[in-house]
């Protein structure tokens, strides 16, 4: 297994990460990015000899000065002062919550949070500062037991020359480091570290003067450690993140951690006096996924997948009020609602108020009310309500009633989701509503319920005797176009909305959620139209199964791909507890076994799997989703007991397999994935579906 | 003459600067930016025909797409649906408040202050508010009188897919645009024009639906301006620039305009309600250099540096206080005092407050006191007070007593100025004290007089007898180094201080300063050394005129090298008012014809003269800064006499040539030249020395 590959370490809500791991100048300390922040990281210690340093081989030309300097050949002093450790010496230990590389003498374990945030307006602060604060931690030990000279070991980072300058920070409690403006820095509270900057890595470790590491004009940074004779040693460092004021625009925001921190200095100086307790935190992340049922590869892909979610968090702070937001990877979409659905089963177990938040800023801020219109008809039938695909992008939140992506007049990426985010919110605010047991929030919400239930209805068919439970008509929005889901850049078999047999199922759970809420919450007239409609629903999809055991993406219009995402939807009555309608024998028997027929028929090789193992979720597109597969692999196993090497061990190792080439390396956990290589939707995330897992 | 070279558009006292004017993707909107932004730049108008654009050729591809749409020729529509206008068609009328572009039926004119700041803790709000408004106007005219169509025209830019997203602003009272984040926009009033925004120029403008253009995932935004068949238009534009919140280290503080805008919107507003009055103070601009005894190449230089000038400026607040910075240009650091002493003409006729709010912090935070060296001794003569090389590095200000820039242990680039820097807070404190007549101010800083008188002396010599008035000693702070001089990276000719004749002159200036300011405060004791020494001085630089007829670069050490800014120093006493001082039958007649006489000797070709005409301020070294070469033309011609072809009309023919090669266009006014080529000291502030040509 390759061990170089990026992970992200990232505080939470911080919208930050320092990423580490691949090769070369591809990580580093990035905040509010759509990627790796392209520093040289600078890992490394004197050698025993002295006069010459090996580093970690994160930093430009790595490759080529990746071996291990020879102490026997008679080599040019100057071509050795620095070189990186021999890759086969490098050891990497890999978890949720610490990452740990060892080489020689040194080590050097990076340690960052993967919990709840408390809920902001009841938490006590205490706690809340030391959860949000943006800064993950690490430790660097050099064993110098073996070696009779002092030796000096370092870390730092350098950035290009535009921007705010390095600058030294300390205080008078022994607190010091570096930091790029306010932005990024590194801080110690070991007094054996001295900050020293200069114009590059060599001229750092061969200054002569202390006086000089004070120089400003360079782009490279360093904590210099000295470490005793005889002595094993580790330095504590801070590895922060900072920006104040107002940050978004549109509506007007700062981070919420400014509260509590309004410098990257007090950052440093919490987490360091925090350390301990950050330690020990992260440590207990690693907890979550030591459970016998979890393959190392399932771990692997899940402590992954989770470190990209956090670097997408954002907790905001508008007018005393906390935003959630998870921002979409490379995209940096904010609060993507096709993310949010899924990224619903982590939210619900870690903090069930940030889906609460998401979905009341979509119902508040971020719905409309349109019009529809019949394939090449007019935008004649009245719609209803439903929600923006996002909030906005890049800090910048969007109008009222639009998102940042959707326009009008297409047919395929780019077009509206009115549809799919409506299913989506109903979804999440069911799961949310039983999940949270907040009878309040949902007592408020069955006005916007009993909305949704008539913008579904009026989807299907303006005429009530012909709706058959799925949806037939496209948003006025589209003016002459139509409506995509959120595999927006795959074939109709998935892009296409309309009649779409995956929508369709999502559509089913919707109408099965809001049976169950009307029914428990008085509303009995419209639990049994929720209820007709989910019938209806299944009666059509369950009669789409065609003579060659599948359903076709696109049910009555000229497409016959096949799909797994099929089966996407049955999550939901999982989630929300309705197992009898998930039951062969249940009221919805029909659709369950057709279901489990289409799967059975497209999880084969030539159709829906890739030769390797991996998922292929359309069988006319290489274009798979691993958040997907992953959400589809627990649909498969838990609820349709399809448990079997295809579900599980060969696809699992496929999909590392994917996620480990070289072309994914640079962007940690990645999504969109043609034959394995991401070419889109890039350091993401989604994947925290595979939370999932730990309910089988 | 080349019209395609960038200028800077900057407002006053914001660090930032709309550059144009190089071809390609050269310019922009660039905020706290040591070069150009590197925006594409989209100023243009559909063709007479319809459907087909032709822009100003400032983007990508420019140079082979900057033909005219043949319109006789059949080509593929899509290939010219945008071209740039052909370079032969387009004219430009550059000034210093005013550069106006135009081709075909558009013009495009930007307008920028060049004006004094009032002092901010005198004058009243609503003045500051508008000359401190960080935003340049624009007006775009499209005379569409001889088409009987209408047709679309747009202004806009393109930036990167990083950082904050464009959006969309827009108030009640009709003022729209957009922004980047919050940094850098472009906003009008002009009903008839529309914020658009896209993927790309070709996107944006052959969108069909206006819904599209709220897409906020594109890096392009377009001002769209429709314009009625048979009229002529003027659509009006601010391009605005905002950082808010703390925005410097070391010492907190914010832009001074803070106080008056809290937002781009606020910033655009102000400026579009202000328009008339921008416009009319951009055009009072030009007027100061529509001086008959200017030549046009020297008009240019002029309006090209002063312009370079200003989006180096910025003025912050700190603790409710103004301060006053200058950024290097390039490399950003502030404040650097020895370009404040070049920079000090200009900034006494503009905005004297200026040099003194400069001298204050000089004073109290970038000063110390050290010990000092014979050459190859030890440090231990007392030294005395002196000032740091600057104040810090973009945005952030070092320690109190250090630089970002000085190094010890060097003898070279990046060595102290100690010296150098002494003299230049001398030169300043005294230029100000007399230009502005502020007594109470000179009364306060008397004992720092004082105490720089002391710190003059010991750097001569520490026995008085010993001493010749000129520096023999080199700092502490350099350890067994030496120091250098603002000719940091020209060789030992200009590069090194200790009996450098340039310094040396220099220092005599600062003595005679001195002799007047200790006789007029009655410190009768004080002035008589200071005379005492500026005697001294002149003495030994007038006494090493060889016989070859000049003066040795070093003088009493091994080099013959010939400087041209001998001369430097002169400009003082001038200033100054010492008329007597500076005559051949003064009291320093004998070092005043002795210059004469150096400077005839060495401003010949082969010596002091490119084979251009060009000045070279060393003989032994191919490195000629144009912010000194201005100074010391206009010492020659007026000061000392000489009033040539070669001191000014083919000088300044060859400076213009020089800063119009192609490798220079780019970086608008640099300084540090090597045969011509700009190898240094890019997009550079200095520039405004040439302010001295108006006193001819």
């Amino acid at each position: 297994m390759n061990k170089y590959f990026n992970a992200l370490h990232a505080p939470i809500g911080a919208h930050s990460s320092f990423t580490l791991g691949c090769l070369g100048k591809n990580g580093g300390l990035g905040l509010e990015l759509g990627g790796p922040a392209d520093d040289n990281v600078y890992i490394g210690v004197e050698t025993r000899q002295g006069n010459a340093y090996e580093a970690l081989p994160f930093y430009a030309g790595a490759e080529d000065e990746s071996r291990r300097y020879d102490h026997t050949k008679k080599t040019d002093a100057a071509q050795n002062f620095f070189t990186s450790f021999a890759q086969s010496e490098i050891k990497r230990d890999f978890a949720l919550g610490t990452d740990c590389w060892s080489a020689g003498d040194l080590t050097f374990t990076i340690y960052s949070l993967a919990e709840g945030v408390p809920e902001p307006d009841q938490a006590d602060a205490a706690t809340l500062k030391k959860v949000l604060c943006p800064a993950v931690m690490a430790e660097l030990t050099i064993d110098n037991t073996q070696c009779s000279q002092a030796r000096r070991a370092f870390f730092g980072y350098a950035n290009g020359r535009s921007g705010d300058a390095f600058n030294v920070i300390e205080d008078t409690d022994g607190m010091r480091g570096f930091a790029r403006g306010q932005a990024t820095g590194i801080f110690t509270d070991s007094k054996s570290a001295t900050p020293a900057m200069g114009f590059g890595i060599g001229n750092v470790l061969k200054e002569k003067h202390a006086f000089n590491y004070n120089f400003h004009l360079g782009g490279t940074a360093l904590m210099l450690c000295q470490v005793p004779a005889g002595k094993k040693v580790t330095f504590r460092f801070a590895i922060c993140f900072y920006r104040g004021g107002i940050v978004t625009t549109g509506m007007p925001c700062s981070y919420y951690y400014q509260r509590y921190y309004k410098s990257i200095g007090d950052v440093a100086k919490e987490a360091l006096a925090s350390f301990a307790w950050l330690k020990s935190r992260a440590k207990a992340a690693n907890r979550l996924l030591e459970r016998k049922q979890l393959s190392d590869d399932q771990r692997w892909m899940m402590a992954h997948a989770i470190r990209s979610y956090y670097g997408s968090t954002q907790l905001l702070d508008h007018k005393k009020k906390p935003v959630w937001i998870v921002n979409e990877g490379e995209y940096r979409m904010m609060n993507t609602f096709d993310l949010t659905v899924d990224q619903l089963f982590f939210e619900m177990k870690m903090n069930p108020w940030a889906v609460r938040n998401e979905l009341d800023l979509f119902t508040s801020r971020y719905s409309y009310t349109d019009m529809l219109h019949f394939r090449d008809g007019q935008n004649i039938h009245p719609g209803g309500l439903s929600f923006t695909h996002d909030m906005g992008v890049r800090n910048h939140f969007t109008k009222p009633g639009f998102s940042s992506y959707e326009l009008a007049g297409l047919t395929g990426c780019f077009s509206h989701m009115t549809h799919e985010q409506l299913v989506n919110w109903l979804l999440c605010a069911a799961v949310y509503a039983k999940g949270s047991d907040d009878q309040p929030w949902l007592t408020r919400n069955l006005p916007v319920f009993k909305k949704c239930l008539q913008s579904m209805l009026n989807r299907d068919n303006p005429i009530a005797a012909d709706r058959n439970g799925v949806m037939s008509l496209d948003s006025s929005r589209t003016l002459e176009g139509a409506e995509i889901t959120t595999y927006d850049s795959l074939d109709e078999s998935l892009g296409q909305a309309r009649n779409n047999v995956y929508i369709a199922v999502k559509g089913w759970a919707a109408y099965l959620a809001m049976e169950t809420i009307f029914a428990e919450n008085g509303m009995p007239k419209d639990a049994e139209v929720a209820r007709d409609q989910a019938r209806r629903a299944a009666t059509t999809i369950a009669g789409h199964l065609d003579s060659a055991g599948f359903i076709p993406a696109i049910m009555g219009e000229k497409c016959d791909s096949r799909i797994i995402p099929a089966i996407e939807g049955l999550v939901f009555p999982w989630v929300l507890g309705q197992k009898k309608q998930l039951a062969d024998a249940g009221p919805y028997g029909a659709l369950i076994t057709a279901l489990k027929t289409h799967f059975k028929t497209v999880l084969t090789k030539g159709t829906c799997l890739y030769d390797d193992g991996g998922w292929k979720l359309s069988s006319t597109a290489d274009n798979s989703w691993l958040s997907k597969i992953y959400l589809c692999q627990f649909v498969a196993r838990k609820i349709l007991g399809f448990d079997s090497p295809e579900t599980r061990k060969h696809a699992d190792a496929a999909h590392r397999n994917w996620l480990l080439k070289d072309e994914n390396l640079r962007f940690a956990w990645s999504d969109q994935m043609s034959s394995g290589v991401a070419k889109g939707s890039k350091y993401y995330p989604r994947g925290v579906t595979s939370i999932l897992w730990l309910e089988e």
